[in-house]
Formats: structure tokens, sequence, C-alpha cells
């Protein structure tokens, strides 16, 4: 995506509905194979930035503050695009995911589901976590 | 989706983390396509009534009620599969979706997006609100 200019930035914001925290849902998708990512939050500093630099970046709700995605870890989100819902309370990012989206290692963070009875691990462990967080 | 017995339904709803409305955030994707075609609530009794009937169910936070998705609109949700997250506080429902997800009457609530600098809705309409609304 090209960065998207600063009046056409507002035309976004102007039309999200962000909550009584200052908050909307976001959900990552990667644009070309439709994997559900993982789903976050962003603030309306952090929908400027994303639509500015291209990069995806979130509001941490647990150490609140801006969370530029991949700034400690390396896996990145290139922005390709993002659509408002209906209601404008959720956008949806199309990206580029370099590497794994979640925490655990793991391409999505959506990986575990009921199998046979049990909730299971459905996705492998892509990378170490040790390794992306340097501990 | 077969229809999740008791206890293993309990077995999920006790790795769920809902939130001090008891609410987690649902995404529901065509199985399929990958299409993202809305993000919405569940309560615990949607995430039961779900996957013990293979229809997604969600909670209205405008309604605070139950919301049988289809119920009024025809546009029904067959569960295919439930995935959790990694911190368990937003599922992925993997569905396939009759007709349209929006009550806009386009497929997805995803439709709107800059383009040339405006924001413009990029899907069509594929159904008529007041027809699948009655009104």
């Amino acid at each position: 995506m090209e960065p998207i200019s600063a009046p056409s930035r507002e035309r976004l914001l102007d039309a999200l509905r962000f909550d009584a925290n200052g908050l909307i849902a976001a959900i990552a998708q990667q644009h070309d194979t439709g994997e559900v990512l993982m789903l976050a939050w962003m603030d309306r500093a952090a929908v400027e930035e994303s639509l500015a630099t291209g990069r995806a970046v979130y509001y941490s709700r647990s150490r609140k503050a801006l969370w530029r995605k991949g700034e400690t870890s390396g896996q990145t989100q290139r922005l390709i695009d993002l659509r408002m819902d209906c209601d404008g309370d959720a956008v949806l990012l199309l990206v580029d995911q370099a590497g794994v989206a979640c925490h655990t290692g793991r391409r999505s963070c959506f990986s575990w589901a009921l199998r046979d009875g049990e909730l299971t691990s459905i996705a492998p462990v892509l990378a170490d976590p040790k390794a992306l967080y340097g501990q």
C-alpha cells in the first residue's frame, strides 16, 4: 500500500467509531492466503500510523501503549489494505506477515480447537518464542 | 461440524477468558473462500448453543440478547469449526454463510476502504436489506 495522505487518513478516522476506551477491534488477515492471523486493538494513533507508514501498528491494552507489530520479534506486518466494517467499530487489515503472527511461534493466533473432544493445538510451532523475544 | 457434546463444550468454555461484560470477540470467516465476513461478540451461552447446534449464535450488545444469526433474515451461518486464540479472548468461526453476512446486503461487513483518497464501498449490494428484514 502506498502511504495514505493526511487528509485521506482523516476521512477514514472520522468514520471510525472508537469505543469508550478509544479503541476499535482490528483483525489481521494474510492478504494472499486468507489466513486470519490475529485479533488486536487499535486506537486513533495506531490507525493513523499504520496508514501513514504502511506497517501495522496496534494498541496494546496490557502495556497501554502503541504496539508496532514486530518491533521486538521482527515479525512485522506490511499493510496491503485496511477495510472498515458497516458500523465502523472494527477494521480488517490485509497484511503481508513476515514469519509468524503469534507470540507462541505459530503462524496464526487462532491455533486451538476441539479435536476428538479435547482442546488441541492444531498448528505447528514454526519459530522458537525464546528466539523471537530474545529471552 | 457434528454437534459437540456437553463435556467437550465445557473444556472449551473453561479455556475462554470472557471479559468484564462476559463477552469474547468472534470473527466469522467463510470456510472455503477465506472471506472475513463479520466481527461480533459471544457470551458463554452463545458459544454453548453454537457448538451444540452447529449454527452460529452471537450476543447482540445493542439488544442485550442472544442473536441467532439469520433468524430474521434467513442468512444463517452453518458452523464448520471454532478456533480459539492464544490468550482465549477471541474465537474464529469458520462458517458456511447462506447469502450475505452484512445487514447492508453486502457479502462481508468489511466492505469500505480508502480508494483514491475517499472512503468508498468496495463490494456490491447483493440482497435488498428491506427484503432481508421484511420492512
